[in-house]
């Protein structure tokens, strides 16, 4: 009788073990995947973080640099009219009024060349310094005693740089 | 006997679900957790995409108008001098040699103009057009039976804009 009885618990158990397993493995399933979609999600979301951090680091790079160059189109178009402008100063004039009227213009030119300063350009130094290709173009090399090896003798165009952008380069003779 | 060993049964079955459920709660409990924190995870993302979107028009736009009117602060500077120059032009010079300076000065002052046009830089018409606060600021009030009411019939300072934005109003005589 106790044996019979056991065996009939033991029946009962293992169909109620199997059911009671039935519905852990399901949930169990389900964790699972949700936490593999919890993941997915979280990686997803740490990805776009990163790309918004970049693109955010690369955009202010971007807005700095359209900033300190914003005038280069205009200085680019103005520099010709100031190379016209120099050459059209130095013509020699005769008489108290041409005079007067020469040194105007100067005076125009001179507010011309301190707005472009005030932006930031500037005139590159040549005459005398050493020659730098990246700043100055040798159009002819020269043999002169009175100055050292690869130093500009001569400035035969000016040249013009927007901050540390070149924009032309000077147009020299190098000494060899 | 039948009823005995139903009772024993019944018995080992109430032990046996107490413990089965309570796996399950605790899995359910979890799940629901889960859950949660996925939906949670999910809007943090959904949120963060919005934002993206809107930094990136945003920032485009700011870009887009950054460079329509990147040549602003260099026109404003500029322009006093082109009007020195114009007032510079007016002076009447004598003798064939200062006429040619004069006419070299007048190719530079058109070069310059030029070059700012170029970029955007426009005069604004005034005299003969009707009165605009957006664009003139009248300076003197006038009647003059030539002219229609509130039309410009001079100009005292000339005015300029860069593409849509005006960088300075003309200064302008009003018809009443």
């Amino acid at each position: 009788m106790e044996e019979n009885k056991q065996e009939i618990i033991d029946e009962k158990d293992e169909a109620q073990n199997e059911e009671s397993e039935q519905t852990v493995v399901e949930e169990t399933d389900e964790l699972e995947q949700l936490r593999q979609e919890k993941e997915e999600i979280n990686n997803r979301l740490l990805r776009l973080q990163a790309d918004y951090d970049n693109f955010r680091r690369r955009t202010q790079k971007e807005k700095e640099a359209d900033r300190k160059y914003r005038s280069q189109s205009l200085v680019e178009e103005l520099i010709p009219a100031l190379d016209n402008f120099e050459r059209a100063l130095q013509v020699e004039v005769d008489g108290d009024a041409a005079k007067n009227f020469a040194d105007g213009m100067k005076m125009v030119y001179d507010q011309f060349k301190a707005a472009l300063e005030k932006e930031g350009v500037e005139e590159i130094p040549a005459k005398g310094e050493e020659f730098d290709p990246h700043m100055h173009q040798a159009i002819m090399q020269v043999e002169d005693e009175n100055y050292e090896s690869n130093i500009v003798v001569e400035e035969l165009q000016k040249g013009y740089r927007l901050k540390d952008r070149v924009i032309r380069p000077s147009m020299v003779k190098v000494n060899q």
